[in-house]
């Protein structure tokens, strides 16, 4: 069972930029990351985008969906900034794809020696293989439909919506 | 819903001896790497044993289920050597104990920069939660129930039995 | 041979912080980083401030001039931004202060994974115990007289000024 | 002013074997340190041999000493395995080549996330640079001439002797 993984960007994929001192995009870490796990589902990296998810445009979405829709595998995990993750969730629910499209990221960007990027990207990769159609947000361990998903901004977790 | 994570050793856990110069076992890393992965799956984390999977014995491997058994938890992860978590699993798959467990481990310690542990970790947790009732081993990614699991020596990597 | 590290920030002790998706400084990663270097030489750490370099005013300088005055060792090593490290060695060695001072920091956070801190904190307390009395800029394994260091900006590294 | 490195082997470049469970040797790290430290300092580095210290022989010794000889370069740094480490120091001191030689190694193979390597490397290169000609043991930011050198197999440090 073949696993499409789309990256968008977010938290995830920052890195440090030596000479202006701040956080950028440059080239996605999940491959790199895939190794580190040894990952023996087949799975094939695509990037749709490299952006800050609160500069995500409904345009971006789209090109997400599109995405998820043309590519041959029923699983697919969309890497993702956490800020609009849930929005994005929802664009991809309201189409029924009839796929299990699993979102993820993280709290802390990969490069940083304290992320929970390879932790997320396992359980995401996980949920997607077993999970039936639908739309999920996993993250730190937890799954949740996108319908039910809400990002805490005071306690930066994402929570099931009462 | 929680989960019982059982501990029994394995390359996982193995810590490095600055004065022996060898590789040994201390304490578990586990709850350091659920902060690490931030996870907010509720988890009961035991140890049972810390034995390099080639010392078990039938006897441990009796400690283990009795404590799958004993947990009030139904769902459980057990982090166990790579050499024969197949052995144990299928121990614990025959003793039928209506729960939903999940074996994992690592091919590289965790205190090693390269190894796959947080990956594994994160993908235990999350097929211990949407799997029905049975025994599986989940590592690199893939999850295979007890009784097509098996461990190709060469390659060092789970692959179904034919 | 006691070493006294006054630490004043810059990228060296840059965090990443998780709520709002930005660098910050909390506490400094030194304590941390002499653990792991498993020093032996003895050192006092002590806060000046904890400041980008490209904020660090006048009067940051005369504290940091006045913390090397007073500090009961002869040996200093400052932790510092790379921005303005030469305009705050240049104040200390116009001091004439008495004392070997050797400026160092980090291209990269400590906190990432590709950090070059460690090995600068390395440099510089060696450099610091065994050059004469002076102002130093220790990075990336070269030590240069405050009067003769400049940074590269284009390339982010520091060379001596024609 | 160009340094040599000597690679030996030791603790510093201990790998993990996936398939056997065991530390071994296989490339050395030192390219990968120094590039990680950005280091801007001009070395060459050769590797002599790939031995645990305690596997050292006279003739490897030997090796080493004509290899210092050789080097076209008149400071040089040796990575050695720690337990044996001041048996090379001094025969290398009793040949009085006239060179500024510094031994270092790590208590923590630099392939665990906790290792001293990078910092012991950065201390060792430039205690290098300013060292007078002699032989030396930098070890955990503490430089101790080849004579007085000894190490505490108790406590798993280096200190004077008396």
């Amino acid at each position: 069972m073949a696993i499409r993984i789309l990256v968008t960007g977010g938290t995830f994929d920052k890195e440090y930029d030596e000479l202006a001192g701040v956080l950028f995009f440059k080239d996605t870490h999940v491959p790199e990351m895939l190794r580190l796990g040894r990952c023996l589902v087949p799975v094939e990296v695509s990037t749709v985008t490299m952006v800050d998810s609160l500069q995500m445009t409904d345009a971006d979405r789209e090109r997400i969906l599109a995405r998820c829709r043309e590519a041959p595998e029923d699983r697919v995990v969309v890497t993702h900034g956490t800020d609009t993750m849930v929005e994005t969730a929802r664009v991809l629910a309201a189409a029924r794809t009839g796929k299990t499209i699993v979102l993820t990221g993280a709290m802390v960007p990969y490069a940083f020696g304290s992320s929970d990027g390879l932790f997320n990207l396992g359980s995401a990769l996980s949920f997607a293989q077993v999970l039936p159609a639908g739309v999920y947000v996993a993250m730190n361990g937890r799954c949740l439909p996108a319908e039910r998903a809400r990002k805490n901004r005071e306690r930066g977790v994402f929570e099931e919506a009462d």
